[in-house]
């Protein structure tokens, strides 16, 4: 039987059409089951631009949306029929393996609490994002999810960021550090500092490397790192926006004279791939780990292309058991 | 009287060297008297490379040096001689008006603080960091002083952030925002929670545009954004690090065949000016505002042509009276 991965075809910027191309795609490609989850009309709607005949893809009924602006706790409560409510509700009946969301995050973060609970050992999920950098792609763990965090949570998240980083990104002991603001131990805030020393405590679980600063984080010193979901959901946003500005500064440099736009023309094979490397979309969203059951979460403004993506993930965090991997470092006591 | 400023010339990587030749280019084209603080045998031997006869330039000896890996506070207590210590002096006797420090940010901050004292109505002094953007640079404040705050002390900061807008950067009305990870007033921390009531209270001061998120920042939504130190330092280094990421990226995809060779070569005034466009040296290091003085902590890294330019912020801070309008807005009781 093959992996099913259910979808809120109506959360994101751009639901349901890229939802559904998305969903669509990855079918195809990955050889996954497809449950589409929302209003049944505009889903076939979608699904009848396509060929999907051979692909297995069926439709779940929802007929409310959580919007961005709406209280994330109180909406689940009282929307039993969101989108993103029964697309929990499938994993937690069995359904399905694995959810994908691109709508509000703190809806997709409150439902799955809530429907699916936390693994044993873990006090409180993250976000575990993946980063590009000079060299190959790193975990960032809190990219979100909690706001405030003690020193025994950026604990957890580098034992769940490097089972992440070994199941899913292939990595052989990953090297773990703390996101500060200088290398030595007495660097930082009061959640660096003892975040530091506990970590350091814990050396036969993981590589520790200590501290590490956004230009060594980038420049692929680290493999996962760790921090509080306000400052995480900062680098990530920080990230996203200088890569943008650099990009379009130098697209208004070439385009600023007849011999630039020449070489522009020439060298463009180097800037599509360019494009291509910086690009989210690539990376398909970020999990959502410590819970009992697998949730990716995209990227609001999702296109189809980061969509598959993320289905492909949530395949893949499934078939790697990434959750009984978290569930057996509890068992060994070493959460 | 010409203006005049003093240089921690032993501070930063490339102590002494750079931080002579960048004088001498600041003494020669800001028409500003420099006294250089530090070894006089080091001092003269560099000076001698150079035709420095009609430039006021003079030589403040300091024999000894607080290395970046000192406790800043008890290293500014003992070692009265230092570097910084001297340079600080300098200004707090009133034989210069300004300093420039690109050695350890904590002695800078700590000797800054003990030997100059802090401006009226002003807790906790803070570092302003010029940020560039796809539109005109942005102030971010407080870039790494403060590791921990409260919201009054970043109200403060929204103060003297706008102060240096106006008067530093020419921006009429700046707008002011907070550094959060959502646009709503709920979102973030409590910190950032209780800043946006407290900044939002006070918009006969600045134009508060409410909370900025980093992709915003870099798209140039505001002009000054403040934030605690820790994540003010986060985001300046992960600017730095994904700027020097896409930039190596970028060379990477050209060099990778000889057809993207061939446009780079043709292009390359564009790759020229982009670099120079995202290079933080032309903008001369981050002030430490709040304090009785004008101080100016130019990056460890700093080339001659970053101290040039830190001597030209440190110049402009004096003429533009920065302190002075601090200091009214207490008068007035708006701090």
């Amino acid at each position: 039987m093959s992996i099913k991965i259910a979808i809120d075809a109506m959360g994101g910027d751009y639901a349901p059409e890229e939802l559904v191309k998305g969903a669509i795609d990855a079918a195809r490609e990955y050889n996954v089951g497809i449950q589409l989850v929302g209003k049944v009309d505009k889903i076939k709607e979608e699904l009848n631009k396509y060929k999907v005949d051979k692909l297995d893809i069926e439709i779940v009924k929802a007929d409310s949306i959580i919007e961005m602006d709406e209280s994330p706790g109180t909406a689940i409560r009282r929307k039993k029929d969101a989108s993103i409510v029964v697309t929990v509700d499938q994993v937690a009946k069995g359904n399905a393996q694995g959810l994908v969301a691109a709508g509000s995050t703190g809806a997709a973060m409150a439902a799955s609490l809530f429907g699916l609970g936390r693994l044993p050992g873990i006090d409180r999920p993250a976000i575990a994002a993946i980063l590009p950098t000079t060299d190959k792609p790193a975990v960032l763990i809190d990219a979100g999810a909690n706001s405030s965090c003690n020193p025994k949570m950026l604990y957890q998240f580098a034992i769940m960021g490097s089972i992440f980083s070994s199941a899913i990104m292939g990595v052989e002991n990953p090297r773990v550090g703390v996101l500060n603001i200088g290398g030595e131990s007495s660097k930082g805030n009061l959640l660096t500092q003892n975040a530091y020393k506990l970590l350091s405590k814990h050396t036969d679980q993981y590589k520790f490397v200590g501290n590490i600063e956004g230009r060594e984080l980038f420049a692929g010193d680290c493999d996962v790192v760790v921090c509080d979901g306000f400052v995480g959901n900062v680098t990530l946003k920080v990230a996203e926006g200088v890569a943008r500005m650099v990009m379009k500064k130098l697209k208004d440099e070439l385009k600023s004279s007849f011999i630039t736009k020449v070489g522009a023309y020439i060298a463009k094979k180097a800037f599509i791939n360019l494009k291509k490397n910086s690009d989210y979309e690539e990376y398909g969203g970020a999990l959502l780990l410590g819970i009992k059951g697998v949730c990716v979460i995209a990227h609001g403004g999702s296109h189809a292309n980061a969509i598959k993506n993320a289905v492909r993930v949530a395949k893949e965090a499934v078939e790697k058991n990434m959750n009984g991997k978290i569930s057996e470092m509890y068992e060994l006591n070493k959460i």
